[in-house]
C-alpha cells in the first residue's frame, strides 16, 4: 500500500501570504526608490517570492502597485472603522459629507497612506498613461461615491436638480487634495467641514 | 599716442541674454532628465556660459528653477494679452473670475508651460522642502490675488463677510488644477465657468 501523501499545503493561504508580501514590497520599493527603478524582480526578491509567482498574477508592475493601493485603501478604511467604498446616507448631506472628509484627513496623516501615495501621484504627474490609469482606478470609484451620494441628495431636495454632481463633487475633494499634494495650506477638520458649508451655501450672500 | 579701446560691450544687455538663455536651459533640462538629474553643471554648459557666472546670480538649482517659473508664468500672462499678477475688478466676481480662469485653461494648454510645471509639481511632491518652496513662491502669490479680489466682492456685498477668503478662493483654482495634474476630468472654458457659479451660488436650493 503506497504510504499516504501528506495533505496538501493549504494553497488558498499561502498564496494570500505571499499577496499580502507582495503588495507591502511594492509600496515599500516605490517609496524608497521611486516608481521607475521598482522592477517585478525587486519586488519579487522582497517579498520572497518567485518572479514566477507575480506574474502569475499580474502582467506589469503597474498592476502590482495599482492593486496594492485598493487593498491599502481598503485596509485604512477597515481601520477608520467605515465600510471602504461607502459614503452614508442618513438624510443629512452635510452631516454624511463632513464625516467622510474627516476620514480621508486622517488618511491623508497617516505615513503609511501618505507616502505610497505620494510617490505614485508623482509619477503619475510625468508618465501620463500611469496618471491616466489610477485616475480610472484608484480615484474615480471614490468620486463616484460622492457623484452617487449628490444625486439621492438631488431626489432629496438637498441639492439643485441642474446641478452637475460630477462637477460638485470636487469642492469637496479638490481643495483637500490640493493643500495635501502641493503643500499649499494646512489640513484639519475644520478646514474640511468648512469646504462643505461653503460648497452647499455659496459664497454669495442668500 | 595709444591705439583706443572699442566701446565696452553693454554688459546689462549681455547678462539678460544669459539670464534667458540659463532659463531656458533649466526648464528644458528638468523636462528631459528630470530634476533630481538637472545640475548647475548641465544648465551652464546648456546656456553656453560658465558655472561661476550661474552661482554670481543664484545659490541653488531650485533658486534658478523657481525663478525661470515665475518668468515663464509672467511670459504666457503678457502673450496672453493680460497684466501678470493682477486680477481685474470690474464690478463684477463672476465675470472677472472667469476670465482669468479662462486664461489659465489656455496656460495650462501650452507645452511650453505645461511640462515644466509637471515636472517640478513631481517633484515638490515627493521631496518635501521643494514643494513647500513652489508653494510658497510659486503659488501663494498667486493665491493671494484670488484673495484679495474676494476681499474687494466682500466689500462689495458680492461675497458674505463671513466667508474666509484664503478657503473659498480654493473653489475656483482646485478643482481645476487636480483635473490637470491628475487627470480626473477633461479642461475647459466650460468646465471653469460652471465652478465659478457653482461656487458663488452653491450646491443647495437658495
Amino acid at each position: 500500500m503506497p504510504k499516504q501523501r501528506p495533505p496538501a499545503p493549504d494553497s488558498s493561504r499561502r498564496s494570500e501570504k505571499s499577496r499580502r508580501a507582495i503588495y507591502d514590497a511594492a509600496l515599500a520599493l516605490v517609496v524608497e526608490v521611486g516608481y521607475p527603478k521598482t522592477t517585478i524582480e525587486g519586488i519579487a526578491a522582497r517579498a520572497g517570492v518567485g518572479k514566477q509567482t507575480i506574474y502569475r498574477w499580474w502582467s506589469s508592475k503597474a498592476d502590482v502597485l495599482l492593486e496594492a493601493f485598493l487593498d491599502l485603501f481598503a485596509q485604512a478604511s477597515r481601520e477608520a472603522g467605515e465600510e471602504p467604498y461607502v459614503i452614508p446616507d442618513t438624510g443629512d448631506l452635510a452631516a454624511d459629507i463632513k464625516a467622510v472628509l474627516r476620514a480621508t484627513v486622517d488618511q491623508l496623516k497617516d505615513p503609511r497612506y501618505a507616502a505610497p501615495s505620494r510617490a505614485l501621484a508623482a509619477e503619475g504627474l510625468v508618465d501620463e498613461e500611469l496618471g491616466r490609469r489610477c485616475a480610472a482606478t484608484l480615484m474615480e470609484p471614490s468620486l463616484q461615491l460622492y457623484a452617487d451620494r449628490l444625486r439621492a441628495a438631488q431626489r432629496a431636495g438637498e441639492v439643485r436638480p441642474d446641478i452637475d454632481p460630477r462637477i460638485a463633487l470636487e469642492f469637496f475633494i479638490s481643495p483637500l487634495a490640493q493643500r495635501w499634494l502641493q503643500h499649499t495650506g494646512p489640513i484639519s477638520y475644520e478646514y474640511t467641514d468648512t469646504l462643505v458649508d461653503y460648497a452647499l451655501h455659496g459664497l454669495a450672500p442668500r
